[in-house]
């Protein structure tokens, strides 16, 4: 078992200083509909209107600013096909420091175009023959560059748990607060920051119904690995926990759910119908868990937290007009 | 020509003391990626987070509101097919009235059973062979009930004000400001406060290039009347100006442009790629006219009006992938 120095409330608030005025403080929005059908007043915390379109600019840019002047000069690298690379291209970028980013040779034009579009540099790796994890490595070790893995690093996490710190800020404690979970990143990240500001909230992590490695791991007590699951929250096909992340949410979350892709496009349909928002199937993850859950939940105040927003449109519409 | 009495600033301040904890105060937005597209700082107000999804309600809601006791128990009465309908509607079922609204025959089913879902009594009339006014003005007669226009109303056109005064509030003075037009309810309730709280503003109403009967009146000094224009933006397919709309109109607006259908898709596919949210064509005008006019605004701040974001998923999804 790994032992590791976990980070804590002060390290959030810390991120929360170095985010300031490059992050965006994104709105808390609610639907009188929503709450009349559940019975309860739900806020939802939108990161879909975060920098790049997702809570993970926060996590990357805390990370980046606190490289040494020797770290900056040689840059940093990040394998993603999805939002954590856009987070680290644009955090590079702005702190003025180059990025290589490793990407799939099939990822999609649109992302890589993006990726370059902020400045990185993009390699392309054969996801069916190479190792990205070992391509990363060696680029770190052959020109120095240091290596932000997407979730499992304590500035990452301590910098996604300022979403959490905005949300009790503005609306103050809350009952219950339904995260996204994936690697574990935003949720460990809001276990930080909820425990600090509303200690007695229950806090739940929800995760695709058919990549359930989180719940799995926290029912069972140990890191437990799985196939990439195929569901539509692309965000959320990770196949296990990480070391930091895995600690915090066995400490600090009440428990893991599920959702399953046909909650996750109703869920969809509704922010886009009733509340005119663009949200990604993975953003929709704690919607789906606060349907699925809401006869436990009349009188009570509920956070959400919509993790992103980024869904190529055609994409976005055939899932939504799809029957 | 007629004579009216213009309501003032000061009704739209007394308006927003009436719709204050019944009406959503909406986010401004901005998107660092136009920012630097149009070397501009742009303020999107987003009246499509407002209650029902339009800026509508505020002006129906303060004109509900000054109803006399009397007034409130037979009920207020409006035609409509689109976002009035559903802010009379609403604001009735808040304040505790009947409300009548004549809709036409062959008006989408998801509005009918949005404006019955509010409580409201709905009347069809054949658009083909009978006159809605003269049904309204007959059922306010017979029935004593008040009949409240969609734009051409001192109480609805300041109420839509204080949109305009919550945007100047949040972000101080601006060098323009662009404003959906249709019967320009929203434009003189946005004139009112602009006049009073940025006076040097320039200020800029938008029509689809179909319908530019607001153009024409505006620079010929009088009411002009068209057919019904065939346009997207269903919000402004507006046949002519209103007495009071046109007087102050005339008086406080800099100028009336256009934009043109394929530019309100271009608008509308940018606010949901870029910044996450679902705008009604309507809505998009403002953002096609600071596109169309960008080499102007170097360097100034820039305030854009969004009415709101009521469209069916599927016709979202059609015009934003038609090519």
């Amino acid at each position: 078992m790994t032992t590791v120095e976990l980070p804590t409330y002060a390290d959030v608030e810390a991120a929360a200083k170095r985010i300031e005025g490059h992050a965006n403080r994104t709105p808390v929005q609610t639907s009188r509909t929503l709450n009349e059908l559940v019975g309860a007043e739900v806020f939802f915390k939108c990161e879909n209107f975060q920098r790049m379109g997702a809570f993970k600019f926060r996590g990357a840019f805390n990370a980046l600013s606190k490289f040494s002047p020797e770290q900056r000069q040689a840059g940093v690298v990040a394998f993603s096909s999805g939002n954590h690379a856009q987070g680290i291209a644009l955090s590079a970028r702005i702190l003025g420091m180059p990025a290589t980013i490793i990407m799939p040779h099939d990822a999609p034009a649109a992302k890589v175009a993006a990726t370059k579009g902020y400045g990185a540099n993009v390699v392309v790796y054969d996801r069916y023959t190479e190792d990205r994890e070992a391509i990363g490595r060696r680029l770190a070790q052959e020109q120095g560059l240091t290596l932000i893995p997407p979730y499992d690093h304590p500035d990452v996490l301590a910098g996604q748990g300022t979403a959490a710190k905005e949300l009790f800020e503005e609306v103050g404690a809350l009952d219950s607060l339904y995260v996204p979970l994936g690697g574990g990143g935003l949720l460990s990240g809001t276990a930080l920051s909820t425990r600090a500001l509303a200690p007695r909230c229950a806090l739940y992590g929800v995760e695709p119904e058919a990549g359930n490695d989180g719940q799995q791991s926290f029912r069972r007590g140990e890191i437990v690995h799985i196939d990439t699951p195929k569901t539509i929250a692309d965000g959320a096909q990770t196949q296990h926990l990480g070391a930091y992340t895995f600690e915090i949410i066995k400490r600090d979350v009440d428990d893991v759910l599920t959702a399953s892709d046909a909650e996750l496009v109703q869920a969809m349909k509704f922010f886009a119908s009733r509340m005119k928002m663009i949200v990604e199937p993975t953003g929709c993850l704690g919607l789906a868990a606060v349907l699925r859950t809401k006869d436990a939940l009349k009188g009570k105040r509920v956070g959400v937290m919509i993790s992103g927003g980024n869904i190529d449109l055609d994409r976005f519409c055939s899932l939504v007009s799809a029957e």
